[in-house]
């Protein structure tokens, strides 16, 4: 028997209907690709979706076409978000630090009809087009007077939305199951493969992000995703921050620590979302000022996990460091890190550590630890499983593949290895293929990663297990040292044998100039091994 | 082309589930109908209701069965909420403040099998039970040494849950479209009419009521839902809080403002929420006491509108006074009243005038203004139209009958008269059928009433037309004067002299000792229309 209520869908549009409707007057603020800040209300953002709308049905786009964005967090970025997933089609986001190979692949397997790209990416796609199968229109996302040379055929944004009424009528028609968003995600292996967020997932994790809990957005609140929206939707904070009304500053393509510190300051900035590298530059910047931005209070920190020396620097200058964790095909987010009330008493030590774990699932994520048999293990704190996620923006296949994320009882597995305790507190371990099995023992790399990057002169530290001929594999760690007082291999090992267990130490330490980052800023640590296989082939 | 994220459903029992995994020390407080306070964590919540499901199945009830339940706002009741919407059948609560006949005939029409009471309803139901044609069994929700006598055949409570296991298994096959919950909703004429909420429904209203521009809710929040769990799922507090990890606090009985202020200061609740009646009562303690409950920082008013005195009153005292707008056809929350910052610049006397109204449409719920052929009217300020609703929460039938509550275009009418400005401010002008039609003019009932209640003297006040031989209608006004420096006719009327234009004053001012009110408060005006149907009949 039903409940007898409407059967209202949840979808995107509605998301830009309802703030326009409400929050009319709000800003959107964003320095543009050109340079020079923009400012937008949200009545004026509305309308210019619908334009963009028109102009892409005018284009040919049909229902459920994909429309390619490269592009970085600026306004007429945001306008295409709204517009492709309100008409109908699927907003496809690309980073474009995948190298050309995955970028033509990914625009092939997507099928995208038109790309909206920044005047930046114009040489990017003068190299990749000619492999395009599918892309009929490429549009540049510039003013009308600023519209690039290009060495392809290609329209100016402006241009192409000018002559279009405002009045476009979003589809009402659609299913919230329908697609609204693709991100492909980069494994170590084979081809990226394609996330398909629908409209429900889009507007659920959208209400989720903005609960209090997470990232607590509402008029009042100004806040900068950091996080590019050319990653998984930038963490879904375009739509949490219309739902909620709050004020969007957008960084374009500056994100250095003194471009970032600047921006924030001039638009006081309470809230700003990214991944720990960008935290670290803004630490410099604001170490150097001997000051924090005016009215920064809160980070929302994810994309890998922050070392706990980042945010004990964050909390000592005031600002609430708030790690959240979540992956491509959670939409992304999974948990977030708080501390809750009933553990305001705990020692400062205890609190940190807890806030370096991943924290306790969101509402509507439901997170279990598995063993290889797919059974639930106990949230004892102590068992070791299989991460798993299920909820209703959890990914339960790929895109145009056969390849299944998902366990053989229907839950995704993260590929995280890790614990939960019975506060529901999640611990990653370790991703499961970079544990490091030494003898019968294994050895997290992130604990002596973390360890590492509490020892000065060390700006990042990464832990590999290489083949070993006794111990079958043994940790060791790569340093890319400080510009600063640089650390060096005597000094790593002396800081590390005070903090971990004699077995838990690393064989060698080697010092790099710069470790290998892959498109999302993660180190690829595939690469180190591939690099560092035979290291320790003659130990003994 | 679908999404490919899981089709997970949105369902009570997730509400319950992810608040035991993540908040399980998170503490409900409720006093019970027996008197003494209680305290139970959220994990031992869980295992109690999971342990009345078990009980409940045992005793036959099969999904989509209706369970009723007529009791105060207290522990038991909350177990109730989630063991019986959890297990798949429908909670169906009932205000005890409905006539016996009305009572009599909601249990028939929903054929409620069995019945969960507080020991207050005992002789309720005793005299009840003979015209009950449905119900097979009545429980007691009293603790084992506690069990009043009943002269009817009953279950304990507690004795009936003791020996059930705590490991019911939630039905993980329910459709989110699933029947919930029922609450009736009493019209002036006809039978009472059920409002049917479904799992999507009470999800999704449940995690809007959680965010920042609503309750704003998290871990740090004590909420104290005075509004009754009989009345529309409490304003879907119950809800909002384990989806938040609130700490609840329960008032059971005791609604005076002394009681209320004893709890609120003991238990440091932040927000509380109910009807206007019940803040003027808690603002009489307050003012008696000299200060507010320590801690008491929000307040969510709605259920009728509040007099802009008793908004200001609270304000004064420090004290944020939110006024949210909905009905039992829509879960209830439609609209709430908040100063945008891009106002905070306005006058005192401006954001009064704001907080007054019924505020804006939250996120999920599309309020629009529309003619007599069902048109949309304009968002000027000026336009009114019948207010009519859409929206995941908003019904779309009653319960077992044909009417339907849509216009010819799928809106919800609400049966109020209204505008909406450009900032999506809503302000309701009287329902359509208070408004007095005087002469070619229409005047409000509300706004003569809003500045009769600023009047000194006047506790409660309430306008109606009458007919007259002229003007077709004129407005008399019925007051109820306050304990101390009772108002009499002279003064309201040279009250009002000077602040409503000349047309708009009553004719006539009658003092009475009470205002006939209904199940929910609210002032029964076809009462006072029926008694007064002649008071003007000899004017000229």
């Amino acid at each position: 028997m039903h409940g007898l209520m409407m059967h209202d869908q949840l979808l995107v549009s509605d998301i830009l209907e309802h703030a326009a409707a409400v929050f009319p007057r709000q800003e959107v603020v964003s320095r543009s690709t050109e340079g020079p800040m923009t400012r937008l209300s949200i009545a004026a953002l509305r309308d210019r979706s619908a334009q963009l709308a028109a102009a892409l049905a005018r284009l040919g786009v049909r229902r459920h076409d994909r429309v390619g964005t490269i592009a970085w967090n600026n306004q007429r970025h945001l306008e295409a978000y709204y517009a492709i997933s309100g008409m109908g089609t699927v907003c496809h986001v690309m980073n474009p630090r995948y190298s050309p190979e995955q970028l033509v692949y990914i625009m092939n397997h997507a099928e995208d009809r038109v790309l909206l790209i920044d005047a930046t990416f114009v040489p990017l796609i003068a190299a990749l087009k000619p492999h395009l199968k599918s892309v009929e229109h490429v549009v540049v996302m510039a003013p009308s007077d600023a519209q690039p040379e290009t060495p392809f055929e290609a329209l100016n944004y402006d241009d192409l939305i000018a002559a279009e009424p405002a009045d476009f009528a979003w589809p009402s028609d659609l299913d919230e199951r329908d697609a609204a968003g693709l991100c492909y995600t980069s494994g170590t292996t084979g081809n990226p493969k394609g996330v398909l967020y629908s409209h429900r997932s889009t507007v659920l994790h959208g209400m989720m992000a903005a609960l209090p809990s997470v990232c607590g957005v509402d008029e009042s609140t100004v806040i900068l995703p950091v996080v590019p929206m050319f990653h998984v939707m930038a963490w879904g904070i375009p739509y949490a921050a219309l739902i909620a009304g709050a004020k969007l500053v957008m960084p374009g393509p500056r994100l250095d620590g003194a471009s970032l510190f600047e921006l924030m300051d001039a638009e006081k900035v309470d809230m700003a979302a990214g991944v720990p590298t960008i935290w670290l530059g803004l630490l410099g910047e604001m170490h150097k000022r001997g000051r924090t931005p005016e009215g920064f209070a809160r980070t929302l920190v994810g994309g890998s996990a922050p070392a706990p020396s980042l945010i004990k620097a964050y909390e000592d200058m005031g600002i609430a460091f708030q790690q959240g964790w979540g992956m491509t095909e959670m939409s992304p987010v999974g948990s977030i890190s708080k501390i809750p009330p009933q553990m305001a008493g705990e020692s400062d030590a205890r609190k940190l550590e807890l806030k370096a774990k991943q924290g306790r699932q969101v509402f509507g994520v439901k997170l279990e630890i598995l063993d290889d048999d797919d059974r639930l293990l106990p949230h004892d704190g102590e068992a070791r499983g299989r991460l798993c996620a299920k909820g209703p923006w959890i990914a339960s296949a790929y895109f145009g593949t056969d390849k299944s994320p998902l366990t053989s009882n229907g839950w995704l597995d993260t590929g995280d290895v890790a614990t939960i305790d019975a506060d529901g507190f999640v611990t990653i371990v370790d991703r499961a293929k970079d544990l490091v099995k030494s003898g019968g023992e294994w050895i997290s790399s992130i604990d002596v990663e973390n360890e590492a990057m509490a020892c000065a002169g060390v700006a990042m530290a990464a832990v590999i297990g290489v083949p070993h001929p006794k111990w079958d594999e043994r940790p060791i760690i790569i340093i890319q040292p400080a510009a600063e007082d640089p650390a060096d291999k005597d000094r790593v090992m002396a800081h590390l044998a005070g903090k971990l267990p004699k077995w838990m130490l690393p064989d060698d330490v080697i010092v790099t100039e710069a470790l290998p980052l892959g498109a999302t800023g993660k180190v690829q640590k595939n690469v180190l091994r591939d690099a560092h296989r035979d290291h320790l082939s003659g130990a003994a």
